[in-house]
């Protein structure tokens, strides 16, 4: 790392399986960037992409350790859609611990995320919030699951632009977390986010 | 359709385009289950899906004559990260009308889409509502961009189980607009989102 902040999710290999997975990643937003009218034989690398799924697919463990392999240890996770480098939906987004105790990354989105012309769809602007509120509240020391999620849609968000995605969390009583986020672009705040999260968590699988 | 409800959203079609990215989605939930553990050259399989995408880039139409064939008519998009058949990070949901005038689909969601273990991310649950919203205002005669959504997280919401995904419009004043939508599975109520829209558009690319 260069910037001297402490990462606080997994940071993508250039080896391995998330060289694979981001080039899953590459794949989809090149079929949606050429559509159904290029001059290709899409049926035939339907049948080649298959063929890939079908291999992988044959050699995967049982889902049951699979889970139990992906919820292994306290640190971050790998798999999740928004930061995990071993998921091809995720951007996948990095965040960092910031001095001031928030967390804190920079995204930058193209088609697959679009909502809008040209924008940020705004459903991807909630999940990045969500779980950037998530790994804020982890970071400060008490987390839980969503209870409450508001999402304020100030201005459009722009695809092919530097985001800068912040959560902090606020305030705890009881078993009640409240966080809050931001996407910001150029300094310019472009959605909020307010969260109410309860203290809880779903067992992990083992 | 045997259902005899009017679809609002793309279905899949089963050649072309939309099979190649059925292929990648099913790739990427492959590569999810499968981890970085499995006995594959997961660095060959890089090399090989990196060559199918700069073969996709290549012939790809610039991305503003894509993004005008994206947008162009007036009917359902196929590009979008919720129903967009040529997206590999949509499920993809298929919506229809009720007879109500609530729009309303089933999705069952697999571990590209898990936030905590076993169960759907609160951020991909926002994401499904607040398009659903969209749809919904739609088929209802007006929309708009979102200005605020509110998610209520009632219980966890299980991967693997149909969910079913509903939004209707409320009501409208001047260029507010009130909807909200539900995820329920077996009939109870898992997720509630209230969306605030105001009546205004992006210009489509052209």
């Amino acid at each position: 790392m260069t910037t001297g902040l402490t990462e606080l999710t997994a940071r993508p290999d250039d080896s391995g399986i998330d060289t694979a997975v981001a080039a899953v990643r590459r794949l989809a937003a090149a079929l949606l960037a050429a559509g159904g009218r290029v001059d290709l034989d899409l049926d035939d690398l339907a049948r080649r992409l298959t063929a890939m799924a079908s291999e992988v697919e044959e050699l995967a463990p049982e889902l049951a350790d699979r889970m139990v392999d992906m919820w292994s240890g306290e640190g971050v996770t790998r798999h999740d859609p928004v930061t995990g480098p071993e998921n091809a939906i995720a951007p996948p987004l990095v965040l960092s611990a910031e001095p001031d105790g928030a967390v804190c990354g920079t995204v930058n989105l193209g088609i697959t995320y679009q909502g809008p012309p040209g924008c940020v769809h705004g459903g991807i602007s909630a999940l990045l919030l969500d779980h950037t509120l998530g790994v804020a509240n982890a970071h400060a020391g008490t987390s839980g699951m969503t209870g409450t999620l508001t999402l304020r849609y100030e201005r459009p968000v722009p695809l092919h632009t530097d985001l800068v995605v912040r959560g902090r969390q606020e305030r705890v009583e009881g078993r009640k977390i409240w966080s809050h986020g931001t996407i910001t672009a150029g300094g310019e705040v472009l959605v909020r986010a307010e969260g109410l999260f309860i203290d809880k968590h779903l067992a992990r699988p083992r």
